[in-house]
């Protein structure tokens, strides 16, 4: 792939090729793919990237991302908003909203608690969601982290730093396998383990 | 992944799992990484994707993918402009450049003849193949198309196309692989391997 006979072939090639898990050759049969499409489908693609990296934000009351100052789930009233499940990212909420079996509200961490990625407490959104449950009037706070090393760390950690407060704090029950990550548990599984969610102290 | 809180997210998110091979959750971790990124980044993505729509062309002579009116290879001097190469499309002039075993030029039909897809002959570079036979002074022309039912076609009704015209017309050599394990060959690849035998001292 070292010979491509265009600049503009070999640029767009090498930018799909920057995203995980896209090798070149993947990233030169995505670019014929657009190259084969409208001019205005390519447009589309290019814009729909620079509006959602100039326009997004992140919601000020859970910081998931969103396109308004308040989420759209933060401002639905129809949202149990005493219930408070943190996670990760983004990627959790989908996961959790798909199985239909959750209306309270969430906080997005933003990542969890790994030294070997440089990632420590004060990388996360963990100070905003001890303020949460400071100001907010809070009935329950369930930990809904990956079941890793670093998914344990951050909620043992959470658990600590919410300890003052008189809120319960649960943890999803341990219905996903062990070693999973979140976004990849099948919808059954996921809904279950929200639903027998139990005291953080005996889920350990 | 039907509840994605934010429009432009999801926008991003569609555009990516509209290419081949890209399902929803990739494209979620794809929008994910790119929205990590810094915003010169994912402009300069976004750029080098309309850059290349607007401004890439075919070569007027060989039909490859080239950033001016004639391409790279049909413009270099030192290559045999007396040899054309006949490939589907532009990987398999990368693949065939990538061996350094080729002085020739090239031949881009832009894909092969498959009835199933709707691609016919005049869908194909091929009346500009026998234009360049006819008017170019040509020494050979490589028919080096898929081995598959569409590719053989292809080759067949190119050879048919070309008969009146005094070039000689080869084929790339079939057989099995080097480095190849005779074991794991298809018993139609093996089977025309020994009926094309070659002598020893042509084989390596």
């Amino acid at each position: 792939m070292d010979n491509i006979s265009s600049k503009l072939l070999e640029n767009a090639v090498n930018e799909f090729a920057l995203l995980p898990g896209i090798g070149k050759k993947t990233a030169m049969r995505l670019v014929l793919h657009l190259l084969q499409q409208d001019e205005g489908r390519v447009q589309q693609f290019a814009h729909a990237l620079t509006q959602m990296k100039e326009n997004i934000q992140r919601c000020r009351n859970c910081h998931n991302l969103s396109d308004e100052p308040l989420c759209s789930i933060c401002s639905d009233a129809r949202r149990q908003h005493a219930i408070v499940c943190v996670v990760e990212d983004i990627r959790d909420v989908l996961a959790i909203e798909n199985t239909h079996q959750y209306r309270g509200v969430y906080h997005v961490l933003g990542g969890k608690i790994s030294p070997m990625d440089g990632v420590g407490p004060s990388d996360l959104q963990i100070d905003s969601l001890v303020q949460r449950a400071h100001t907010q009037e809070l009935g329950e706070i369930i930990l809904a982290l990956s079941s890793t090393p670093e998914g344990d760390t951050t909620s043992f950690y959470l658990y600590k730093k919410l300890q003052g407060i008189q809120v319960p704090i649960t943890s999803i029950a341990r219905g996903i396998s062990f070693g999973g990550e979140l976004e990849y548990a099948d919808e059954v599984t996921l809904g279950r383990s929200i639903l027998n969610r139990v005291p953080y102290k005996e889920s350990v």
